[in-house]
């Protein structure tokens, strides 16, 4: 039997634990939709407060060079190479992550023009298949999109590019990003990866798994903020090689020629478009200082803790009380979230949502609980599996106060 | 002879002139570079403090809904549908210009396929070029560029989609929109209008020109910030049949049903891609009530009124100097700059700096200076050409505080 007293015990022992006074996090709320959106980092409005009370008021127009707007693109996605095993040079911020993704996947064809396939799968998260057909249909390829257990056998000479989420948003099952990656380059296929629900939550290799491309997303375990923008990798070796379609002023050699030719840039601000969202990027930039001088095996260590704490509490304390686990149990193959069915998902995470206690909603039937490890405790996953055990137990979601709540929301 | 008199007779009989006070300038300035990045209205801080400190920081994921984060892009686009001549919901704020431009192109494109022509023309801003030889390629298409006054005359059966920027970012130079779109229209072709420099700075009649699509910038005129985000235009008599192909989720009919087939919105919001940037969103919203209550047609008289008095005081007062006007002198074909050549453009440009007067430098040999109607006066029109006269009598680039002075910016 797991006691309240063993999790704090843990958080005791937890050599993360100082970072979580680094946010500003509500009073007496637990927060468990980190995977959604993060929490805020509590530089971030210092930080803000000056790009627009003086560089932007005051600096006006000459803040670009001389607060260093320009480079922040650049700047913010080396600071992401770090948590990501790319290397200097090999990232950028820009956009959204529907909008890069659509950039590398037609790089990619266009790399592979011999060939027919773009491979995804059917568990994905929606965008990832809207763009991959958007892409298929301008680029006269063919979307194929397979079972998550097919996609390693079905990789052969016809596929051009194969894109992978690399943790389930509604699941958070993890691919062997590596494995995947290998097999894709046997048979001489390219690969994207979509890191949306990894960064920021555990180490990722990119280039010693030899990954080709990836995108990932600002606002969920990296804290940048509600649609904070978008990172894009390109691996060195096809920099010079890659072209993506939305060829922007900002992605080319010289921007300030202004010559009607487009020359793309030799290095990452190829994938440049328009003007960087400098407010974005600037607040992406500050939040990412929690991450400064953080070792990601210990990150991963805390966020597999709290994940295997989650899952034994849900065995010990709500059998018998309609959930199901559907996050694998083996951490090796989960991302830093645990999702449970319940018939009454709705209802439960409305009456979560009454005891301050936030996680997020999947339909029909789908709670998803993030576990955000620089500021989750394991007595947060304590007071969440308590609650869970007292809505269910008292079927919360029968009770007069409770229809009434939801009928005034 | 105009005098110092007479400017200052001009700006206590302007009814904008309370307006200035909305913005927080740095004293002892001249910002003339407004159509580049616009200033700060003074509002933006407060708002943006509250969307940190409250609404992400306490709210966290709530205030999508709670603190109406999803509505944004919407909200904001029908605040610029009142300063452009749209309807309510013919506009959503997303993305970058440049990545709305490929939207609106594809799209065109897309409804006019049995045409093989992209018209645009050789001296529009380079982004405009760049992104429309990507959408040529994608499309099949062949993009034809030609002289500017050569546009009317090219446009024929072959035209797909003619698109143009209103006002030049060079020259300030501004085309007939509704000649135009009537002549594209009259042999079936399609128009997207560029507004980046016009909008905010003049009425701009998209639904009595006819006019198609049309993009625009949040940072110029519009004073959204830093890399604000843009704006996309679709005439309501497209809305149900436009096909973008940008199709992320958040334009999707329902994007919370997570289905993987596309459909996308019945309204403005199929143009939207991914999750809106909301900090940019926020600021660019909160920067709009500077425009509340105003009557665009005395904000062009002022805007007028700016850019004839430059052009008589450079007659006035740089006769000999070495200046001419490149903008139009007929304020009917011009937008809000005027653009002046002079072959040591980059020495004044250094030496109005040092004399706290702002504006763009072009090069090799472009001086542009934005008349941001808002908050430059009549009497900055004066003193700038005053420190325009100074600086070119005593050929201050030969001065050794000026090489000084430019040997260590």
């Amino acid at each position: 039997m797991i006691t309240q007293t063993e999790c704090l015990v843990l958080d005791a022992a937890d050599t993360l634990a100082d970072r979580r006074s680094r946010f500003d996090l509500p009073p007496d709320t637990i927060y468990l939709d980190g995977n959604s959106l993060g929490a805020m980092p509590a530089n971030v409005p210092g930080r803000i407060k000056q790009t627009l009370e003086q560089e932007w008021a005051r600096g006006l127009i000459r803040s670009w060079n001389d607060a260093n707007w320009y480079p922040a693109p650049q700047r913010t996605g080396n600071k992401i190479a770090t948590l990501t095993g790319a290397e200097q040079g090999e990232i950028i911020v820009a956009d959204s992550t529907s909008v890069n993704l659509f950039k590398v996947l037609v790089a990619a064809k266009r790399m592979r023009a011999g060939r027919r396939v773009i491979l995804a799968e059917k568990t994905n998260f929606p965008t990832n298949v809207y763009i991959a057909t958007s892409v298929a249909q301008l680029t006269n390829s063919e979307l194929r999109c397979v079972d998550p257990d097919e996609v390693l056998a079905t990789i052969d000479e016809n596929t051009a590019v194969v894109s992978l989420t690399h943790v389930n948003y509604r699941t958070g099952k993890r691919y062997d990003m590596e494995a995947i990656t290998r097999r894709a380059h046997e048979v001489g296929a390219l690969i994207v990866w979509d890191l949306c629900h990894s960064v920021g939550a555990m180490p990722i290799h990119l280039n010693r798994s030899q990954v080709d491309f990836a995108v990932g997303c600002g606002y969920k375990y990296l804290n940048g903020g509600p649609g904070a923008p978008s990172f894009v990798f390109v691996a060195r070796r096809h920099l010079d090689s890659v072209q993506q379609p939305l060829t922007g002023w900002h992605g080319h050699a010289r921007p300030f020629d202004f010559t009607h030719e487009y020359v793309p840039h030799s290095g990452i601000e190829r994938m440049l478009t328009g003007t960087a969202p400098q407010i974005g990027i600037l607040t992406l930039e500050a939040a990412l200082e929690v991450f400064d001088g953080i070792d990601l095996d210990v990150l991963r260590d805390k966020s597999v803790s709290l994940g295997n704490l989650f899952i034994e509490l849900v065995d010990q304390e709500l059998e018998g009380l309609g959930f199901s686990v559907i996050s694998p149990r083996d951490a090796q193959e989960r991302g830093s979230q645990v999702s449970l069915l319940h018939e009454q998902a709705h209802a439960i995470t409305q009456a979560l949502i009454s005891r301050n206690v936030i996680n997020g909603f999947r339909a029909p039937d789908v709670l998803r609980f993030g576990l955000a490890p620089l500021y989750v405790r394991h007595i947060d996953v304590w007071n969440t599996i308590t609650a869970l055990r007292e809505i269910t137990e008292t079927r919360a979601w029968d009770s007069d106060a409770f229809k009434i709540r939801k009928a005034v929301s």
